[in-house]
This record gives C-alpha cells, structure tokens and sequence, in this order.
C-alpha cells in the first residue's frame, strides 16, 4: 500500500490534480499496486479555511504518506496578507517540514515541441539539463529582519550555508549525474560570497569520490547567459536555493514548455512533487489549464519514491505519444487545443 | 577642460581602451572640446605592479578625475589569489569609493544585428531596456563570514538595505524612465526576503512624485522567464546589485550583441564607464577583440558626465552606420570581420 498526501491548493490546482489522480488510477489498474490517497489543505485554500497556509492538518497528513503531491498555491486574493501567513510561506514551510532538500528541476526538450521555444532551433539542439537546487537552506530560511539603523529603515535577510548542507545537496548532484552525461556545473558568485565559496570548496571534495564526473564552476551571472547562448553546455547544474529558483525559471521557458515540467523534491526519506508552473488563477476552473507538468510529476514519483520506474517510462511515453500525435494544449497552440480533462482522457487512453 | 582618468585594466582592456580613445581624440577635434586623459592601473595589472587590486595611486588619480573609463578586469592568472586581493575586488572597491550607485545597463537591439539573438526575430522585436541596478549595496557590501558553527564549518552573506539607499537609486530610475517609456518595473522576490518588502515600500513612496510612471513589480525568478519570453514587455527594471548582475548577463545574450553593450554607472557627481563584457584573455593582444562597446561607453560617458548629448549621438550613430554598411567583429561574425583596429578606423572616419 502506498500513501499518497494529495494538496490541490490554489487557482488551477485542484483540476491538475484531479487529472493526475485519474492517471494515477489508470496505473493502479494496469500494475496492481494499491495508492492511498489522503487529502489536505494547503495555501490560500488553508488560510480561507484554518487561517494557516500549512495547517498542523496537513502536516500531519502529508507525514504519514509515503509521498506528496501538490498542485499549486497563491493568488491575488492573499497577495495582501502579512507574510508570514501567505500561502508562499505555506509552501516553504511545507518543503522544511518534509525535509526535501533537494529540488530537481529537469529541463528537455520535447521534439514536438521543439518550435515552442523561443529560441532558434540550433541554440536548443540537444538541451537536457537537470537543474539540482539546494531547497532548505540559504536566503530562504536565514535570518531576516526590518529594524532601525542611524535613524533609517534597515532590512536584511541573511544567506547562510554550512558544510553538511553543502555535501548532501551535492551527493545529490553527483549521484544524479551519473544516470546523465557525468557532469556537474556548479553555479555560484565566488567572486563576491562568502557561502559560494565554501560551496565550492565542499562541493571538489564530494567530486573526489566521484572520479567519472566532470565538475566545473561558473558564475551565476554567466550561467544566466549561457543558458540563453549555450544551454546544451549543460548537463547538472548544482547550485543554491535563490539562483536555483531563478535559472530554472529561465530555463524552463528555453524549453519552451513549462506547461510540461515536472519537479521532484527529495529528502532522506520523503517525495514532494509539484509542476514547476503557478496556480494560474486567470484560466482556474475553465478545463484550460495545462495538467501535463503534474502528470508528469506523478512519473517522478513513481521513480523515486516508489521504484516504479517502468510505470514512470509509462507515463512519460503516453505524454509523449499524445504530443508526438499532434494534439495540444490550450498553452502550447491557443487555437488548436484540447481542454484539461481532453487531453488526459488521451493520456490515460495510452496507458496499457 | 575635461579630466578622465582610464583604467585598461587585463585581457583585452588595453587594446580595446585604445581604440576608446581614439575616437575620443577624434570627439576633441570635431567639437573643440580638451579632454586630459591620466592613467591608472587596476585588477590583475595592478595586483602585478603594486599588490593591490585598487592602488592608492589609483584612487588618487580617479578622484581627480571628472570621470573615469575601464577597460575589464580579471583573468585565470588571479584566480587563485586570496579573494581579498582579487581583480574583482579592485572593482567592487572602485565602485565604493567613487560612490556610484546607479548602473546603467542599457539592452537594444540594433536592427542590423537582429539576427543574431538566439532569440527568434517575433520575440526581440523593440526590445529596449535600460537596468537600472543598485551598485553600492546589498549582498556585495553587507557583512560575510566564515564561522565554525555546531561543529560544522559556516558562512554567510547578508542582503542588507536601508530607505535611504533604496530611495536615490529609485529616483534614478524613475527619472531615467522619464526619458523613455516611462514604465518602471522592480523585480525583487518579496514573497520570500525581507529587503524586498523594504524596496516595494520605498519605491510606491517614490512613485507617488512620479504620477505619470507606470510601476509595476515582478519576482526575480519572473522577470528571469519573461527576459526570454517576453523582453519587449519592459522598459526600466529596477533592482537590487545581485538581482541586476544576473539579470543583465542574461539581457546582454538575448541582444545578441554583448560585444556592443556600455554600461554607465553614477553617483552625485561621479561617472564610470565600462562595457559589460569581461577581459576576455583568450584573445587578448591578437586585434580580434570588439572595441564597439568601450566606444559607446564613452559615448554614454559624454551624455552622462559631460551633458554633450549632440557629441554622444555623434558616436552612437558612427557605430550604428558602421554596423548597417555591413562591417562586423569578430565576435559578431568570425568569417567575415574586422579587427580591432580596422573597426575603429571605421568608426573614426564617420564622425565629423
Ligand atoms: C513561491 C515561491 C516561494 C517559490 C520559491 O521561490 O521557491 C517558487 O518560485 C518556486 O520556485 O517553487
Ligand atoms: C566581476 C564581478 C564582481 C562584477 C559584478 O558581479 O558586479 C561583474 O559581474 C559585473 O557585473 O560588473
């Protein structure tokens, strides 16, 4: 039997989700494993009901599953709310209490898609990068704070690493890379900070024990242009939490479908899965929105939390046959497309 | 008279510094102008001759300037230096002491360059931003450290703003839009760090003496996507130092001319000048470098420090009538190029 915690949250959440747990139910058929679900609140949706974007409710749930899966949180409706109670926060609360410290972000190209990017064909040839970002540390949960200083409004916030975080993201990393190309490029500012360079300097050491992978270092500033020149330079990228959110983002839209990235965040034990687009609340509720990413999440976690990595291949194949099939999304062609629950029936269809 | 103290610098800097200065002498011919050119040394050139980044001697000769032009800094043979005594530590010194906090780092797209953006031609289609980066502050000033911490080796980094920093940088980009589209969008990640909240706070201030700005916000890991999706949405972003450093890499590739790229960065009386590319030591000395973007920072260094807008204009079009004849560096098209030198020579002749 295996647990799942599902949090739909906000906005086009709760329809993604619904079209993932119809994929989820076409597996259990077709392999004869048993998937719980148990569902919590999460968000704008647990602020309106428990005045908490993470409710003990939900942590509770989500630590006895094996495995959680979340649609997406936020909205203007909260935007106003002090901070410590956005459904932002929810999330980042959520990614500590599960302790998932590292967030994969893979970035590929689907053939089918390869006219979706914006950039020329020849630039995105053969791009297929797996971003690792570090999830529980850095600028996100250091010390932060608005004070007064000679008379003058002050605020701070605080990036801080230590060795142990370091290594563990970049076993990470290395291990990653050798189901790749063997290489990791970490990116950092060690021209500047303080934390990059103890980054790199952890970082060549775990390289010692990983003698088939290249390692190689670049600036963050420099990575944000490769990515746009050269991004088929890169295999993994290791890098910290706050540059790790803002190159994946970057990269995500080379690929030219983020309506189609997946993200698996691991810890020792627990699986958070979540497609790296937001919650949309524009198209929420209009069967428009794009339920492949969490389709596809749903894949991640067949493979690393459940070993299931054939029925993973499954569903990654049926995506992919549905988009080599020519139909899309409402994203991907704004004139030519099939609605949320359409296009899974298709990818639920060509599961087998 | 007009004093400007030129710092070549490593790599390229030198050969590139010369060609600047060419068509400056040119600029005193046509207009009757006396410029006093004094020479400093910095970065790795100076690290070789003093033992400091940023000499004394330097610093001296920059003050006593009116402005000051740099080449680049920087190469592997400094990169193991302690980072105190780095080249890029004799930059971020030289910011500080002439107290410029407002980088300028414009983004266009020259019409006879367009196809050389790895962006599709629908997608730069009037791309034009200015970045207005904050210079003197946040992650590259605040405290950092190295701490044994619980037994585990620690360091850090603190962000840290105050109103007062904020605000003069915020009336620059406002006053900057003024001349443009009069948009300002401020792209921090205030749903995660505390300065952000402090430079939403200040900026809205800001905007209420500039009624007829648009301001907008958008969160880093946004504006990193729609940079690529979507340039031609901004006119000035607005942002913090680390935020603009990547930021602006990743604008200068979408340009497809980063060659071509100047940059201003001022304070209260104040100019430095510099293109926004590196030292580039792998072709240093042999006339291949691009020269362009020095010229132009000096073009901007006329408009900026000396009010000679008619004379900057002068430059900015000698370059762009170079580039629509069809003459091209060796970065922009290795088949077909100029050298250094060549096109400079090219430059000069245009301007009367
Ligand atoms: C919503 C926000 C706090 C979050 C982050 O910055 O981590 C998001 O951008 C992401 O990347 O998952
Ligand atoms: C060399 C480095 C310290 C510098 C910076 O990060 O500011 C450079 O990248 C720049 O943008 O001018």
């Amino acid at each position: 039997m295996k647990k799942i915690a599902i949090l739909k949250g906000d906005g086009i959440g709760p329809e993604i989700i619904d079209c993932a747990i119809e994929v989820m139910d076409k597996i259990q058929e077709v392999s004869k494993v048993d998937f719980e679900y148990s569902y919590g609140k999460i968000g704008g949706d647990a602020i309106d009901n428990f005045g908490d974007p993470y409710p003990k409710e939900t942590e509770a749930i989500c630590k006895s599953a094996n495995a959680v899966l979340l649609g997406a949180v936020g909205g203007e409706k909260w935007d106003n709310i002090e901070s410590e109670k956005r459904p932002e926060k929810g999330l980042l609360r959520l990614r500590k209490s599960l302790g998932v410290f590292a967030n994969l972000r893979p970035c590929k190209i689907y053939d089918s898609l390869k006219d979706n990017s914006p950039l020329k064909p020849e630039y995105i040839k053969d791009v297929d990068i797996l971003i690792v970002r570090e999830l529980m540390g850095g600028i996100y949960f250091g010390n932060r704070g608005t004070v007064v200083e000679k008379g003058l409004k002050t605020a701070f916030d605080e990036e801080r690493y230590n060795e142990e975080e370091i290594e563990r993201i970049a076993r990470y990393a290395f291990e990653m890379s050798l189901l790749r190309k063997q290489k990791v490029t970490l990116v950092d500012k060690a021209n500047v900070m303080d934390s990059s360079k103890l980054w790199r300097e952890v970082v060549k050491k775990v390289a010692e024990g990983y003698k088939e992978v290249a390692l190689d270092f670049m600036y963050v500033d420099n990575a944000a242009m490769q990515l746009v020149r050269n991004p088929a330079y890169f295999d993994c990228i290791l890098t910290n939490n706050i540059f790790g959110d803002i190159l994946s983002d970057e990269a995500s839209q080379i690929s030219g479908s983020i309506g189609l990235l997946p993200s698996a965040s691991l810890g020792e034990k627990m699986g958070l899965y979540e497609p790296i687009h937001g919650s949309a609340p524009d198209i929420a509720g209009k069967n428009l929105a794009n339920p492949l990413a969490t389709i596809l999440s749903c894949a991640l976690m067949l493979r690393y939390s459940f070993k299931m990595d054939y029925e993973a291949k499954i569903i990654e194949r049926a995506v992919e046959d549905v988009l080599e099939e020519g139909f899309r999304t409402f994203d991907l062609d704004s004139k030519n497309y099939l609605g949320t629950r359409e296009i899974t029936r298709e990818v639920v269809k060509r599961i087998k």
